[in-house]
């Protein structure tokens, strides 16, 4: 990075210890400062500000792709530098002076007590389930409000943030789920990272004509060329509606030979096309 | 509908009305049983049971594909028979002897408070927020409980189910946010529908192997014959890490010659083809 580690900034959406920054923390270490946000755009928006970088969600194994991530990319001067994927591995937090048998509800935000259905139903069967903003945001009141008798689910970072005890971890439903985020940074920024030959894998979006074999077409410039795409996401364009971009993702780095020759044809057979950057593929299997 | 109104069981996840309510009355009218369930998962497993049909979200605007939805259609012996589309109009809604300046408090599911940001920032923002599982059932609790202090956010139909006050109506950021909706029926079901004249639009999943060249040799099928694809959406293969199945979308019906001939091409360049169906295609425009 060109900016020491303890001037860096990362944006996130959520509060303290929710998975994006535990997914910040596993991409730039335990030095940077951390800005959470409210929203993604707030998180999209600190980078024409104070964020050196963003941590964002971009895909989940379970939900699919993060359509408001990805209209974002399209609407905002960023790029890609890089990606992290993590495993959701959820726990059951209680108070620290709190014991297991003490407990008789539950909270978390609804998404994460769902993916807990199969826990919840059996050992926590007579606990009431109380939905929350979000999972760190559940432990924070737990620990601020000296909630005894409540457990949270939320990471394992949340209950170190906010130093609480840890019962159980890994308490989901689908122990494959897993979320890939990928780190970026405003439009004008230079990164070393980007430049280094470790990059390989590149994001784009491009708008083709509503018409049949345009889309073939275009994805055809980088097939003849043996190019490998990697993920291609379907996007209504706002205002003009179930019409389509595309977000796509191909094995290799905008400087590669063929890459450059790829886009030159691609220009002539889309309406419009955003590069966002090339980067480092995380191959982490869990 | 080869079975009469009043036997029709429509299933779908949520409370009753939940948007995915809304949908199924829009799609089937008043008159079928509705059957609420408390997942996705569930909702496909009662079409092997007690549900007629079922009504699933399958893409909102705003949020992106719907992962689990398309993986479900993966997993069970299931078939498309239609589709319809919905706004997203949210309600404040209040407890029938309450007024608007009795209000304090504010409840709905995290997702749908995020979703009126700028409505509770000006008009509700001394208004404390509170989480719930979901939207119908914010209206529930405050039916139920009688709360005077407490609006909730919900569609118009869950205000009408429980008897309480509309106060205003479209209060979401975003006015363009719309959900499709798919109807399914179980594999072996025969309906007069899907046989009709007027489907003009097919789902397939499809799995190819991952190497260049193997997603548009297979969408070559299709634009070779001059057949447009509506929807793309990648999907990772569940215990194959980040490879990929495609849902697809196009424009014909499965009984069109052009379809015929595209879909025995097809066999001959992917690992595996489910056909889902042929149905009408929702063109409204909101």
């Amino acid at each position: 990075m060109v900016e020491q580690e303890s001037n860096l900034v990362i944006a996130f959406q959520g509060e303290l210890g929710a998975f994006s920054n535990l997914a910040a923390i596993k991409f730039f270490g335990r030095k940077a400062r951390l800005l959470p946000l409210p929203t993604l755009r707030d998180v999209f928006e600190s980078l024409l500000n104070d964020a050196s970088f963003a941590v964002v969600p971009i895909e989940n194994t379970r939900s699919g792709d993060i359509g408001e991530t990805i209209d974002l990319l399209h609407e905002f001067d960023c790029k890609i530098i890089g990606e992290t994927i993590l495993p959701i591995r959820q726990c059951l937090i209680i108070h620290r002076d709190s014991n297991l048998n003490d407990i008789r509800k539950v909270t978390s935000h609804p998404q994460a007590l769902a993916q807990c259905t199969k826990f919840l139903g059996s050992y926590g069967k007579n606990w009431q389930k109380i939905p929350a903003y979000d999972t760190a945001g559940a432990v924070k009141i737990i620990a601020e409000e000296k909630l005894l008798d409540t457990a949270a689910i939320a990471s394992e970072l949340a209950c170190e943030i906010y130093g609480m005890k840890l019962v159980m971890k890994g308490i989901e439903d689908d122990y494959s789920n897993m979320t890939r985020f990928i780190i970026i940074a405003g439009g004008d920024k230079t990164t070393e990272d980007t430049k280094s030959a470790s990059r390989r894998k590149t994001s784009m979006i491009f708008l083709t004509a509503h018409k049949p074999g345009s889309l073939v077409s275009a994805l055809r410039c980088f097939s003849d060329r043996d190019i490998n795409l990697l993920k291609i996401v379907s996007r209504p364009i706002s205002g003009r509606h179930w019409e389509y971009s595309f977000y796509v993702e191909f094995e290799g780095s905008i400087d590669d030979k063929s890459s450059k020759e790829a886009l030159k044809e691609l220009k002539g057979r889309t309406s419009s096309i955003k590069l966002l950057g090339s980067y480092s593929h995380d191959k982490s299997e869990i």
